[in-house]
């Protein structure tokens, strides 16, 4: 199995450019291949289709496992051109692929006017601490549902 | 404008419940209100159409963004049955409501089986100290992307 990262890489950077050339959205792209061969891609669409969740690599998780019919990555490598923000990155760590690549780094958005090194920042405190509010509610009808799904037979788990 | 958060909490709740009783995937739901009505649902969906990122959260903040027309959950609160995972986290902050209410907690998902808190403690740590691997590539390349965003004129920010 051959693996050009290089290649791979350079495909997300021209997905990156030609989406933001027409008007999808930011200049992100990125790539999923499995043994060496893409099976997905996807670039940002946030504001073309109105969809704050459109990032490149979600775009191309989605694609990819829609391609490859499963809902992990197994065995596979993911092309970012940048580092992805904390939504992205949790996406990533869900699909559980073998190893992600990424060309530009969190400061290099930030610096480009992208709140991806907020997010880190604000997902690291505790509840009470972010400015974006929030409140706990309903904790113990939450606790019946878990209940449920643990005793629920013939579940699929991920 | 009258905001009914318990009882928004608990339709949360019963979409959680029936999407995990009829196989959509796992025991979570959400809901986004506007000025106190609901303008979008949707409960897990991972493993019924092999979409790691078809969290509760994304899938109804997608389904609220199309149907108010909008990238941007201006004036909404989230209601969501678990503390967000770090990829649901972020696409809350992306979406830019005025608050969010969750019910159950990263610690009750963990007892439940899912993988919240790992990826909370992942994601905090520096790139080389995370267990799936990664690795920056190509960055000037994606350097020259970013100057080509920030000369676009006309682009829609986010």
């Amino acid at each position: 199995m051959h693996w050009d990262d290089e290649k791979l890489m350079l495909r997300a950077l021209e997905i990156a450019r030609s989406g933001m050339l027409s008007g999808k959205g930011g200049p992100f792209g990125a790539v999923v291949a499995k043994a060496g061969e893409i099976v997905g891609e996807g670039c940002n669409e946030v504001t073309s289709t109105n969809d704050p969740t459109a990032h490149a690599e979600i775009v191309a998780i989605r694609n990819a496992c829609t391609a490859i019919g499963a809902f992990q990555l197994e065995g596979c490598r993911i092309y970012t051109t940048c580092e992805p923000c904390p939504m992205c990155l949790g996406a990533i760590y869900w699909a559980r692929p073998e190893k992600f690549f990424f060309a530009g780094t969190r400061e290099d958005a930030a610096a480009a006017g992208f709140d991806d090194e907020m997010i880190y920042e604000e997902i690291a405190l505790s509840v009470g601490e972010r400015r974006l509010p929030s409140e706990n509610i309903l904790r113990d009808s939450s606790k019946e549902l878990f209940q449920a799904w643990v005793d629920l037979p013939d579940k699929i788990t991920y």
